[in-house]
């Protein structure tokens, strides 16, 4: 019975520094204080089918809180051939009020059902018709290259799983939860995580990725053209996969507001063009950034709020950060992700380093 | 035992007309050929709890070729307070690869779960890792005012049902499928429909709405404050429920690419503003616009594509049929939805006429 | 020699009530307090070449004081085939920090030019290399119909006197200013103007409008179908112009964020349509909304800053305030314009009330 | 009596390769057929006022055709502290149908105003009142620090020389045009260009650039950290300049509609990261892609059109050709931009390659 590889050696691990900003204490996403991360991975193997799919939950914070009290939030979209839930109505109100999940393309609608059942489990309040509904955030790649997509392994089940594993440990990273079946530049990928402190705004920025996208070719890690180099040099990746995808999810501590949580998620997208993205066509390449800084109650009582939150060029800073932990972030996917063989024989190979 | 009430009698049957063009056969979104309209209402009354919800899904064409070969599609939001899955993709490719199914804020994760086994069994290339996973469409509202939301009645079967029930017969409308718990201006709302002639391009626009949104002062009736004088009249309307939403569905037979289906949506909110919305913060007032007249190979052996397309002032006429039908379709709703009495014994009272 | 009508009587002194809101003391933009507008009107007849063109400028507050302290705002577009400079920038921002300047499509260029003097005359600091310069918002309508646009007739000194006539008082409406040219409906238009108090916060909405959309059989005045009725009563209008537009300004003194000011930018759509607007393809309905209740200073020395504003479900009232007062503006426009004979002997008739 | 530093050798011709796709013959705009670009610089010295500014012009195609048949175009915006006239019109229509003006930002008004006088000039049906005007398209950049922006140098007649010195032959690169006063990365810059062949396509994609922004720290080219080696060796730039900017114009003869366009123009920013944009909050990102291949005739008999179009995956190969050309173009500028002194004696010296 095969079981998932353990994580490899982390980016940074292996010497590769990238940026200027110095990375947190455990250099993930977690390094933002109330942000936990939890798996669940779906790996089996029966006669003709094969799961290496998941799901993976980031939670900001108690859920009834956050029902109750949403943080600042905003989205960006890079290349849109992918799937947010709930960004709409982040783009609208400028916030975020679930977890979130990230798991493969055809598991979206049971990772939003698990997280309703969280949110109405924590908030008695939440759907009784005196208060709105909530609509969970829910990020998707698709796996079906490795995972025998059309078996539907990912039970709601598993995305409650997910969530009530949510710790503030650092997360594990690679080839789990959500990542367990994800490609990135030919190679094995999955989840890579990354942290940025700003001194000036004494604040924490971590990232968190899903990465399956991008060509071997252009892979550039730390401004080295390691995907040329391997390339020339006969390596063999995984042949022509279906489109991917990379959903980065971006934490900050400091106060924001949700607009300047929308700007913050446009600046991913110029870290992912620098590990060498270019945007494809079928590649959804889609962001959400929320502050655990900024709290907004769902129910006030004055109709006018106070709110404190970063301006003009002192968000500079935080946007480098986003760049950095972004790029750094799917480094690190590319680093712990060990070979995975998955459905039908296929077989996606280590990045070597 | 209660049942749903039947539908009273539409609009245009008592009178009102709406807009300066012709509706088409049917007056319903099923004028436009190709179009199917399925719904399934769970309606129970148990200790405690009343279901008062349902599905409905709007089916452009059979499921596997519209995989295969998706239609044109675009979307717009006036207010964003709500979910239409699958946006983010539309508007990137402007295309549309799955049915479109409306249903109750809690239950959006189980009618997707649904979309995606309906595609994978039309189409068995579907997540078979050679090609592309599909992200499908599901608009809500939020019905948990009539409605046992935390009891989450709609399951996957009941989404799956609406699919399988989708016809080219005149859809029912009213107090049925997804509409079964909606309220419009303080009034019992739900499903409603209307179509277009647009002579000038020989096409047909039609329009289906979910109807969920307004309150009963600015109630606007064929131009006449008919919630004025309700209001003054001493009609009692739902008392402070929570926020509401409106889902629109445009379909055209008129050959449009993605862009021009983007326009079309946008035209939707003006028919919402002329019966009474303002948009409330609170309110998803979504659209989704497609052209069965427009279809784009998943796949093209060839770089280069060639499709005709209405272009220029010669959309206007289309303009004008989307406000046109929108407006109607709202107050179709309002006009065939009767009262209804759901969970913990609250009423929402017929709007009289 | 001829001159500019004077204006006709505004549409509410006819006895035409719009909205449940009521109005305030002037019914005009400048109830917002701190707004000033100014027109220059450019109205001559030469040999085969007759002026009817002009510059209007809202000018919110002392202009110095605007670039270092800029106000909340943001923007709208419902139908894009038009201009209103700045835009991008108040996006990003969220922010106004020049007047607004409103005029007949070639003199975008001139009007700018303007701004950037009066910007420069009032800011020493401005474009001095040591302080960032700044983008005037320039919006524009075509009135190449009764303007020889060619003769390119508004001077950049003609912007400048409208900046400096900008006063307190209750602007001239119809034809004056950039409205001289203009037509709605077919019929003669040019500026309108109305404003709503929202009493739950203490809050003036104010809108001006310059008018020149429409088609005469979806005119709608209060309900009232209008223009259909003059259609079929024979009344003969403007025959087929170049496509017309509308630009909205919308003031508040409620303390609002950027984003709020975009959701009320939004809104003024909604007005559009209850005249009559299908935001038909070569139309360029384009709405700029500012908050003269919250301003942002330029440099801060603190990263941090807090900011009171109106949020949730309170920002309703504000909404449908700027819907009636853009419903009223444009009818407003329509009302007081009387009728204009210019360039080439083509007349465009006062809207017969 | 001082005059514009000559050009300094181009990136390529120093050795820098970027990118994996093969350069056009002249590696500039020009390379794309059709494209033509003329500059017009304005440096002078006088008591207490250096001008060091200009005009770019880039000329796609003959003017009056363009008015008459605009080519397919969008826009896209990574930080918007910027201004592109015209860009709301582009990204409703899909059309460019002006020539494109680089300039200062005091400069926007006369860029544009020369634009129109260009188009009436070329077109004597534009703007006689059967035809729609039109609304020129003008980028800027901030020059403030080495220009006297207040003198206000540049002025209409220097933007119609630009647009009149437009040639097919490679452009002027560096201190030139609308460059004059450009600064990136706290070195001297301005405009740079580059071309890649997309062979698949039998396509061409060439760039050019006004480059006006970055932080020395954070320069990377090619991949190599040069910014922090001279930041560690002690290397003196700029110091703390007003905000920069860049406007990015690409061009290609693949034909492309609209939407396709505003996907390549988003591509962009992703070239303007792998030098070390991280988007700043004072920075006007902003790109314009057109298409030489798709031309949309301004008046059609008949409502429908059937365009050519690069559709789906084959679009990727030319989303490369823009993050490298874009990538190469700035490092063009910075490697072709001689030392400048201007106004107050201050300094922006050459990047030391």
């Amino acid at each position: 019975v095969s079981t998932p590889p353990p994580p490899r050696k982390r980016a940074r691990d292996r010497g590769v520094e990238i940026g200027l900003l110095p990375p947190g204490p455990t250099n993930t996403i977690v390094d933002v204080r109330g942000v936990r991360v939890g798996h669940a991975t779906c790996w089996h193997d029966r006669a003709g089918s094969a799961a290496r799919t998941g799901v993976t939950a980031i939670v900001p914070g108690e859920i009834g809180e956050l029902f109750r009290a949403p943080l600042s939030a905003g989205t960006a979209v890079l290349n849109g051939a992918g799937e947010l839930t709930g960004a709409i109505a982040i783009e609208e109100w400028g916030t975020l009020e679930t977890p979130i999940l990230l798991t493969g393309t055809p598991s979206v609608g049971r990772a939003l059902d698990a997280a309703v059942d969280a949110v109405f489990a924590a908030a008695p309040e939440a759907g009784d018709g005196t208060e709105d509904v909530m609509i969970p955030v829910v990020g998707e790649c698709d796996d079906s290259w490795l995972d025998d997509a059309r078996a539907r392994s990912v039970r709601v089940e598993d995305a409650r799983s997910a969530i009530d594993a949510a710790t503030a440990d650092p997360p594990a990273l690679g080839v789990v939860g959500a990542g367990t079946g994800m490609i990135s530049f030919g190679c094995k990928a999955g989840i890579g995580s990354a942290s940025r402190l700003v001194s000036a705004l004494d604040a924490t920025v971590g990232v968190l990725v899903l990465a399956n996208f991008g060509e071997l070719q252009r892979l550039t890690i730390a401004g080295r053209a390691v995907g040329r180099e391997l390339a020339r040099s006969g390596f063999t990746t995984v042949p022509d996969a279906p489109s991917g995808s990379c959903i980065v999810v971006v934490a900050t501590d400091a106060p924001l507001d949700g607009h300047a949580c929308t700007r913050l998620a446009r600046r991913a997208g110029l870290g992912l063009a620098r590990v060498g993205s270019v945007g494809h066509h079928g590649s959804g390449e889609i962001t959400i950034a929320f502050s655990t800084g900024a709290r907004a109650p769902r129910r006030t009582e004055r109709p006018h709020a106070s709110r404190s939150t970063v301006t003009g060029a002192w968000l500079d800073p935080l946007f480098a950060a986003v760049v950095e932990a972004t790029e750094e972030s799917v480094v690190d996917a590319l680093a712990t992700a060990d070979t995975v063989t998955g459905h039908d024989g296929r077989t996606a190979p280590a990045l070597p380093l």
